[in-house]
């Protein structure tokens, strides 16, 4: 069994056979993850480059744990240390990157289509670990992960994602993902942070929090990203947590049981209230350690493609 | 063999026993960096994190080779490329770590205390590179270590630690190390240099820099930190030199053998005359040396504790 | 067969036998590169520093690929996160990283002659990676493996080194090399960037790049390094592209081979026009390929001599 493409730009339009594979991968890794050796040799003598055009402390640290862990040799290429202050064009510096051999790119840039970009200038498999507003892929499937494992399944589930849909890539791979393995997916938010026509990728949208939490089994809350000006899209946090948080008392007026993502990083007492961040209902800290597990099948697929 | 404490956060109240163990121990690794092939496999496949909230150069270099020469896989987090900037408390930082499954994290922190919190909310072995103005147990160790490669023993011997032991992780970490092995250990340093209450720790003070070569077999030299601002506790960086900086002069005075630490980087001038910085009596080279050998040795018991 | 030297300081003095050993051992590593597995246990358990004193992505990227295809342990050492700032000189910042039983230091650093202290401070072998405005010989050795490669020798042929060459390091180490080989060298550029007297190493000095283009079988033209100030020395960048910028136009005119290598990253429209930067002439990428071969051959041959 292998992948129907040589790289991961996104979820959307990955057959559900791709995304059923990698998740049945990621099982086999995630039973490594509590190994006392979590290391497998399996790209032993492959080099891949984290190119991140953006900062991200998490994803590029899972990432490289996920590279180390299947002996694959590590490069770390950030906007800050690079020839990129020397004038070069990105076409350029990605060549040289490919030209030095690398077997792999993982790429983190604030324009979206970077990735689909890379594709058409570098022989190397590319994974996309987040374009701009657009996708990504490894966090709509390490969420789809979580959930699975925490539910059982995903077909017929009902996913809400709550937030700032319009500013998500997130949200984008969420919805592409879900909606391919048979979830009901909704969005929920306020007015000025819900697409215009989002209904047309066939997600409901609820402007009610409390209706969100009854009708749904999966929230997946967006973090409000305050370096990205959400700010001016809200009255306030304060307001934003008043209307849109999720809180215990929120959950338990409806006496069910619901499953809550969070990518992280957490605004505590915005999105989510302490309680139920640290509470029985999130699966955050699942995610996380999933994360590293679903890079490893992600990169171990496209790494042994012939 | 195994240490009493899954940790490594201070070197008070760790027992003799468990100092001996680490000491013999970096003695063999001490051999190994002597080799062509200065690395063994014993920690292959544990992934370590060097968790950077302080600019260490050094001792974060030196744990690095350390935990390669183990064969363990390392992460590098440091402030200055991390989700510090996006707001995340320091706990929730902690926990997506450890959520990553790491199995050792070494930690610096400007605030004493860190790493004993870190115990309490990851799983872990912990080891402090340095918290606030606390400890920093490993330079404690390998400045013992090369005391004892150089006179043979720690029991019985007189050491004084010279400079401003107020603000100094690395005086308490001698002091409470040297105690447990038998030394006799004292202080010497300007008045606003020495800490109200220090002889409760069983240290004897001396005011004057000559009285205390003389009556003592070794020097530990700490570094004036101007970067801490060391500079507002005594009049001039010359007039420190004058009254408590260690030259030639000084030492053949007195006729006889005396050995001299420093845990760098060395302010020449300042606290060490150039001479006594490149000369015969110091040790300040083989201490960076053992300071990889007991790095190794401390990585090696803990994270093959059971 | 050995190399001469333990040390890679620059190409002026290098016999040609050395220079021929190198090229001939980057072959091998060159056909590694083309394999699935481009990694050989060479230099298992040794340590090599990459002690970077100024930026440089692409050097330091080539050489930790080459380091990490020969299964060397790497440290990274920049200023930017060095205890530099702590105000240590650099003959202790040297002999502490030493210390820790380092094998190699790849050294780039602003001042001309650094590489060669370092010999006589520290037991590794030293591998100049970049020196002021003196040597850069890896950067020499990969444009002769180049030309090589694309001319199948290096005797007789006639290379003109084209821009600032007074300000250049990478055209010393082109001029020293390549006339140990045989080749017949010159330079063309600017009067106020051709060094005075640089008839005495033997190169011929073209003032009209027509000319050059007509009497050489290969440019390596020299990057406009704006960073440096060369603005200073030309009028304007419009203006150097008018009068030596290499063109279609200008090397049809002419109707014969040749080959065209730059050490990048590329000022398109400045050096060269993006059609001749893309075009059939030049070798640029093959270059940065060949960077990565002729890496693992000085650090291969320097690290196993005895």
């Amino acid at each position: 069994m292998s992948l129907s493409s040589r790289h991961l730009l996104g979820l959307n339009g990955v057959p559900k056979e791709d995304i059923q594979l990698i998740l049945d991968t990621a099982t086999t890794f995630r039973e490594v993850l509590e190994r006392p050796i979590k290391k497998v040799p399996t790209l032993q003598g492959k080099t891949i480059v984290n190119l991140f055009y953006e900062d991200s402390t998490r994803t590029r640290i899972s990432f490289e744990l996920a590279q180390k862990r299947l002996s694959a040799d590590t490069i770390n290429f950030s906007t800050s240390t690079s020839s990129v202050k020397k004038g070069e064009t990105f076409k350029d510096t990605v060549r040289n990157i490919e030209a030095m051999k690398v077997d792999m790119i993982v790429v983190r840039h604030k324009s979206a289509g970077v990735p689909q970009y890379l594709t058409r200038i570098s022989k190397a498999n590319i994974i996309n670990a987040g374009d701009g507003l657009h996708e990504h892929p490894t966090q709509g499937l390490l969420d789809m992960y979580s959930i699975k494992e925490r539910l059982g399944k995903l077909e017929g589930l009902k996913v809400c994602i709550v937030g700032d849909i319009a500013h998500s890539r997130v949200a984008l791979s969420n919805i592409f993902g879900l909606k391919s393995m048979g979830a009901i997916v909704s969005v929920c938010g306020p007015a000025t942070m819900i697409p215009l026509g989002i209904e047309s990728l066939g997600v409901k949208i609820f402007t009610n929090i409390d209706e969100a939490i009854a009708k749904n089994d999966v929230l997946n809350v967006l973090r409000i990203q305050l370096e990205r000006n959400a700010g001016t899209r809200i009255p306030s946090l304060r307001e934003y947590h008043k209307y849109f948080g999720i809180t215990s008392d929120r959950i338990e007026k409806f006496n069910k049981e619901i499953v809550i993502l969070h990518p992280g990083p957490i605004n505590r007492g915005v999105e989510l209230s302490s309680e139920v961040a640290d509470g029985p209902y999130q699966v955050i800290l699942d995610q996380v350690t999933n994360g590293v597990a679903v890079r490893m099948a992600v990169l171990y697929l496209l790494g042994t493609m012939h």
